[in-house]
């Protein structure tokens, strides 16, 4: 069985069908790197990729605790029970090849997970010697083309994936914690200013006072930042989760964001320019993969790395001396 | 003459000794990409390094018309009263290979030019294909060298130098108009929680009551973003380059954030993390500029953006076949 491989057509036509169980196996053959599954993943994602259908890709993140998980199944279910399609792809910078941290069990979500119109899938992240190697983006594609019209993508809002994230939504939601101004937030710098819309959560019983005053606040914050060319203004709402209230608003604010966006052509070029620069992106991941695949390579690269850190070379010193290694000793001459 | 080189040690004494003409023949020389020179500014750069004085490094930043140069003139004069000496370096993404823009002429700052203790140089950004190819790093340490005990690297907040910059220097200053929440700002989104001070020039005359309205929101503002690992919270001030008010006190912010840096250990980590930092990214820099030094490779690669960018590839796609064009069929099998 392991040595029978299906066809492209077999995972076309299933995924197109809209069929869970082989929608897994193309994410599954998506995120390997061995060369025959990369060759075969290519001729799956070029043969779905005319039926992908319009979706809305929307980020979400926010600290551990924040509730995501909760307000993600109260969302989810309110979206399913609008005839929508949901998908929810979770990044985790902490989890390893062996499966994701966040949604390594189901049970986070559990009424959303057995819901046959929801499909929920975590996306390990590696970190490779070149950054992150991840293929949400691709997992996005076939999600859409399987007919999940609305894409969550999750993630913690502590590392340094949110710009991954938000480099393939076309909206990305903060959730927060009542009590704005609060060091224990935790949101890392420069987080609050890439959101397409800030959702207090927990905004219930003796909370509602305290989210409300956050929402204030945080709408002046927003105020103070430029507004982007897309013509959107971030937005503030609050909501509780738990009790599933400011669940239709939050929506809301989604939906005349990508109305706006639709209209005014800022999705299309939007998605354009997010292809645009993960590709140069990825080349720069893919050439420091390829060389340092070699051991003496990277036991250069690691020894001058060091020898930064400790003050003894000057990053300008151990440039030089390591593309002396690399292409030679000629190899300035090459560079204008 | 031109086929006459100095010595490395005709640039080290010359530095130390502070002569302004030999810093910057020899900044000249850091900023060439001529195998030769490059390494006669490895040697200098050596020789020079182990008497770099320890020194205030200060990035500014803001939109055109928010008064730098004025600023960066009246600060700088109020310094070298206070027995400093000052050196500005500016950094500008928009200037050729022929001179920096920011910086072309010096008129800009009169007398701070003309004064003994100032040294005013701009920092041309080249734009290679790797990315933004830059020196100030090493300039600074030749200007630390020389003699300058607190160096000013500027730029335009409306790029992305800002994090270059924001990479160099110790306390990031992002200069403000009045008139907080002003779309016209126009400063980048992530700027402002980069900043460890916000400075609101043009305190004078009818904006000073809008001046210290704007310093209130900034602070509440600021009260959201979590507090940096040095323990350090960004501060908030007013003034009025042209009038000389306030200048005292942006002063005195600097030097508590100095006091408190070096006092708690977090100035030497942070310079450190900034060379290793500085470092990997110059890895990837290095070889992209290596590899697209071939035409071939070039042609390739500007033709797979322009597939990614029409929709007619998707990134995977285009990086699939930009590997093979550069490593040949095999290419995958040496990715883990």
């Amino acid at each position: 069985m392991k040595n029978k491989r299906n066809t492209s057509s077999y995972y076309i036509d299933g995924i197109l069908e809209g069929d869970k169980f082989v929608l897994s196996k193309a994410i599954t053959l998506v995120e390997s790197s061995l060369k025959d599954d990369i060759q075969l993943s290519i001729r799956i994602l070029r043969g779905v990729s005319s039926q992908a259908k319009s979706s809305k890709r929307i980020g979400i993140t926010g600290v551990p605790g924040v509730g995501k998980s909760t307000f993600i199944e109260s969302f989810g279910t309110y979206l399913i029970g609008q005839g929508k399609k949901i998908a929810v792809l979770a990044i985790d910078p902490s989890s390893n090849l062996s499966g994701g941290s966040i949604l390594g069990d189901k049970t986070r979500m559990n009424s959303l997970s057995r819901n046959e119109q929801a499909f929920i899938r975590p996306s390990p992240t590696r970190n490779t010697l070149g950054g992150v190697t991840n293929h949400t983006r691709e997992n996005i594609l076939l999600c859409e083309a399987a007919g999940y019209d609305t894409i969550i993508v999750e993630t913690v809002g502590v590392g340094q994936s949110e710009t991954l994230v938000r480099g393939m939504v076309d909206f990305f939601l903060l959730l927060m914690l009542p009590g704005a101004g609060d060091d224990l937030q935790g949101i890392k710098k420069g987080i609050m200013e890439m959101a397409d819309g800030i959702l207090i959560n927990k905004a219930d019983g003796q909370n509602l006072q305290k989210a409300k005053q956050a929402m204030t606040d945080y709408k002046n914050a927003l105020h103070l930042f430029s507004k982007a060319s897309s013509g959107w203004s971030p937005q503030v709402k609050i909501c509780s989760a738990l009790e599933n209230t400011g669940i239709e608003q939050a929506w809301g604010m989604i939906a005349d964001h990508h109305q706006l966006m639709s209209e005014n052509g800022s999705l299309d070029k939007l998605r354009k320019e997010q292809n645009l620069a993960w590709f140069k992106e990825q080349i720069a991941h893919t050439l420091i993969g390829h060389i340092f695949a070699n051991d003496e390579n990277l036991r250069a690269r690691n020894q001058l790395e060091q020898e930064v850190l400790s003050g003894k070379l000057s990053p300008k010193e151990a440039i030089v001396q390591l593309t002396e290694q690399l292409f030679g000793q000629d190899s300035f001459k090459s560079q204008k």
